[in-house]
């Protein structure tokens, strides 16, 4: 084997070829294994993720360095037109993981983005001086979202972001003062002006775990006016990605741990930052990548995409080609690319019993562009006129030219029609081509699949069979259609020392008062058994002590208990004005979510009729509440 | 009638009472008007909005001047303390709305929030020189929301800012460098960081246009690698501001125009700039407010909200009041609050046939002290304990104290229970209270309904009857649960002077080529007929000359039509590099969308089998389509 170096010279023969290979060995190696590496992860194994590497993967490779532009001179730009190296057929997924507790946070995320009445409420404590009264607030939500028994806690990161750079601006200051009623005093303001979250404590389960109904996911604590000024922030961060997160984990789950999920959603998010908190905690949730660049940039989710309809229709006829060639992979020899796609098409017509006039020409010109433009990375959209009789033909066409000049092609995306029946009509074409040119690796295309996808089309998918490699999944996805919104709520439950309850004719609605600890119990397969809920200062219950766990609302619902292991779950992340706790990176988070979905029974995460997971609070604590609640019901007269 | 300042000097007599008062006599004929300003205006009249002033209205006053903070010393706050001045009461919204196309936007609305595909597709068209080429593409949706048969436009604002500033950081660029394949010139990264949205032209039909399935909403122009890339972010932008806007509509729709509708969606929001949104559109839609701060600031939408439950459970008793006085608001004598309120519940209890010891007394000295924060604009959440039981005689009591001292309380919220119930119970008590203590206002006080409410439980409880005055309603609007995406596309439609179509198994799917023009036509009721897409070179359609109109794909569906009048739908908002166009305010845009739909016939937004409405092409159109259409699917050979 022979390596070949095109250096750009215009005397060159191989002039505009240009070649960063280091060993055609190398190459070798990798058509063998491609098919091997396309399959993502076990979704419950704590391994790293390898990213397969079709379509375009803009994860940065590792060996990109700065000094890559210094290839390329100024005015040779036509000079390299039409050639490439195969350095991106060995791209992998770069190991570097942006810290998610970066600078980098939307704009919008302020004091300000809160409801009126937290500053109406703040003046009311301030005025009678009771705003220092030190408080406890809960976040958590009532009910699992989607119909299931579970959720991810997601959106921690950017509520300390949140904390940690909380100052309101003094433009925000003169619109309170010129909004809020005339008579409010100067030194509200003031105080408005000068305040931080310093003396404000947040405990929280870490960011991925599995949680369940009415378990405090954060424990807040602090001055009254503080602890409750930053309420709608707090749930406008948790409140979205915990149920995206949660989402994704579901689509996952539905789909199992060997396709390739990645989230289209970005135009049908709900708003920008909407999209990109989509594209951060769906990747949480158990996604293998995104199209949004903004994501891959700020958090370093690996980013796919090839192209669009448009770009099908942008060429009319193979006289829209203005390039026609393109250079071998190996001997950098030119070859005339667009005539041997349509020699070959010749070829397969007849195999896939179609008239090779049938195909659309624009669609073949598109296509052979696209193959010039990124050889390594072929991946051709199939149905903007018709999948079998057009699309396939013209992309296998296209797949049997790049390999004679030896590329290998990725697959093909379908965006529309039946996806079970088109998938495996597709195959059997790749099966019957395969056999009939010999070349083993083209039954094994890739086939991604996109058009309004949720959850249930991927069960229903799974139950009808299909040869699906990778779904683009955007709308329903992001958008949360079957539940858009989780419901977190944010509850005083301590004020001053002294417990609070919120009573509420809809028991569900009743707050479970005083500063609490959070434990979990496993059983001895390592599955978790219940979470308990425990008075702040009860003593923390031990493995292998059997202990009486309770309902939190029905008196005769309790059970023994004696765990295996038991796990505290609050860290304290917020004290002394910084984030007390190592937090670990989105990549890290991600694995810890695939750990903590396996630590859960498996009739807790089944589709049809899960059985719920028991929070169960201690004895102690069900009778400190009880107790309260019968105080705050006061006894009425019958007439 | 007199007129009485406190002038703060410890020595007066009226210690810690500031009143800046104009005439008692404004105050009293306030008095007496404040309930006819409470009911908002006609959804569908053009006039001007009116705000009506429950709760804390942060609109800035009229009467707000830099120079308010100088009333207030230094060291003087505890003067201040507890003494009010009248000002407030006469609060009026501001007529100083900020323009929407201000400076302020999201951080993430940026070039690099966008699918990877597009800078692929870029890629590809820059390599072979095709990047040059003049495309035109429409955005379009294909189906109304909601099961109705008309949406808003909206986001238009937004895209044209987008576009103005668009820009690669050099971070960008770096970072699509490192992410592509690495034999991409570094030319085509140079070609990107200059780039600039200069030279394309943006046509789109007003923003709060009322619009139909298949219209283009957008039509941009220019090279076709520009016109490319701006897809996802325009999309983003117009397919939620769209979709809430038209949810707002609903909501108004449902509950006709008499009452007040806030947005209180914030927390449930998906993302924060997706509360942000939420806001701004829903305001647009038809909504009187919103709890959103950030929003009120960014786009002088008036914004309301009154206290939380937690601001209740602050209080245990009535020994938790560190403040139990109020001054006069006419006399400034300071009273004793707390006592008159505790006497008052005393005459109040046996009205409504309950003990006064039954009534929860935090809650009452939480009412008590908010009262005291905020004399002119006292609205209760009366349902943390017991609504009827607690809540309401707690709240009249405060009322009737208030009353005492000169002030005037505004009203109650309920936030959980079954609301047409609860509404006209409390109507029913605040009758007996208002016979009974002769004080006819109080029959009147607001009642504020806020729990989950959606577009069918407003339906349902016009149908029930109830006593509602207004609504505070969060996530089902904001995250439009009944369809929480949109579904606009961008789709090519013309380069390089020549058609183009994508074809689709699924019809809807089909693209109507060319550039066109957009046409609607009316009755001569005044209300809209039909919209008419032509060609773009075709003549103008007149007023009162008769033209066939075709259904663009049904060969069979065509009628002729005779309009008294055609207005051209499309603006040029943004050409050489500039917004075209005066922008209308958000407000100015309001009006806009409440005449827009006032043009529409009823029975196209009944809530039940809405008639739809039609959007008709012009024969030529219909002629070029089908033959381009036939064109593009070649004729195949059965076997």
């Amino acid at each position: 084997m022979q390596v070949i170096a095109c250096i750009p010279q215009i005397s060159d023969i191989h002039t505009g070829c240009l070649t960063k290979m280091s060993s055609t060995e190398i190459f070798m190696q990798r058509l063998v294994d491609s098919r091997s590496q396309q399959a993502p992860p076990a979704l419950l194994s704590p391994s790293i993720h390898t990213e397969s590497e079709y379509i375009i993967n803009s994860s940065p490779s590792p060996s990109y360095s700065p000094s890559l532009s210094s290839y390329f001179e100024e005015d040779t730009r036509s000079s390299f037109r039409n050639c490439t190296s195969r350095e991106s057929l060995i791209s992998t997924t770069s190991e570097k993981v942006l810290l998610m507790s970066s600078e980098q946070q939307s704009s919008v995320v302020q004091p300000l983005l809160t409801d009126l009445y937290q500053i109406s409420m703040a003046y009311a404590y301030w005025k009678p001086n009771k705003h220092q009264e030190l408080a406890t607030f809960d976040l958590y939500f009532r009910k699992n979202p989607f119909g299931g028994e579970y959720t991810l806690f997601a959106g921690l990161d950017e509520c300390l972001k949140f904390v940690r750079d909380y100052k309101f601006h003094s433009s925000d200051i003169e619109y309170l003062r010129a909004s809020l009623p005339s008579y409010i005093e100067s030194e509200f303001f003031d105080y408005l002006s000068t305040l931080n979250m310093n003396d404000i404590k947040i405990y929280a389960v870490p960011e991925g775990t599995v949680v369940f109904p009415r378990l405090p996911l954060m424990r807040i604590e602090g001055p009254v006016i503080k602890t409750q000024l930053i309420e709608t922030t707090l749930l406008t961060l948790v409140n979205y990605a915990s149920l995206v997160a949660t989402n994704a984990a579901r689509f996952r789950s539905a789909i199992g741990a060997d396709k390739t999920l990645l989230e289209f959603g970005l135009r049908r998010a709900q708003g920008p930052d909407g999209g990109l908190s989509a594209s951060k905690y769906c990747y949480l949730g158990g996604f293998d990548g995104t199209s949004n660049l903004l994501a891959g940039k700020l958090y370093g989710i690996p980013v796919k995409g090839t192209h669009a309809h448009a770009y099908v229709s942008s060429y009319e006829s193979m006289d829209d080609l203005s390039e026609r060639e393109l250079c071998d992979r190996i001997t950098g020899q030119r070859r005339p690319f667009a005539d041997l796609c349509l020699q070959y098409l010749n070829v397969i017509g007849p195999v896939l019993k179609i008239l090779p006039d049938e195909t659309n020409k624009g669609e073949l010109a598109a296509f052979i562009s696209y193959a010039i433009a990124f050889p390594t990375n072929f991946l051709a959209l199939v149905d903007t006129y018709d999948v079998l009789k057009s699309g396939v033909p013209n992309f296998l066409a296209v797949a049997r030219a790049l390999h004679e000049c030896n590329y290998q092609a990725v697959g093909l995306r379908i965006d529309s029609g039946d996806l079970a029946y088109l998938s495996l009509e597709v195959r059997a074409k790749f099966h019957e081509i395969s056999k009939k040119l010999n070349l083993s690796y083209m039954e094994h295309f890739t086939i991604v699949a996109s058009n309004d996808i949720n959850e249930d089309t991927l069960v229903s998918l799974e139950k009808q069979g299909h040869s699906i490699d990778s779904f683009g999944i955007g709308t329903h996805l992001v958008t949360c259609q079957k539940q858009p919104a989780l419901g977190c709520v944010y509850k005083l439950v301590e004020l001053a020392g002294s417990p609070r309850i919120k009573i509420s004719q809809d028991i569900e609605k009743v707050t479970i008062p005083g500063r609490k600890n959070l434990f979990r119990f496993y059983g001895h397969d390592g599955k978790a058994l219940c979470d308990l809920l425990t008075r702040i200062d009860e003593p923390e219950p031990q493995a292998a002590v059997r202990m009486l766990s309770r309902h939190p609302f029905s008196e005769q619902k309790r059970a023994y208990v004696t765990p295996t292991s038991v796990r505290s779950l609050y860290n304290l992340y917020w004290a002394d004005g910084e984030i007390k706790y190592s937090l670990p990176t989105l990549k890290q988070i991600r694995t810890y979510v695939r750990e903590q979905i396996n630590e859960l029974r498996k009739d807790h995460k089944r589709d049809l009729n899960p059985t719920p997971y028991k929070v169960s609070v201690s004895d102690d604590l069900f009778q400190f509440m009880h107790k309260l609640w019968m105080k705050n019901v006061p006894i009425g007269e019958l007439e």
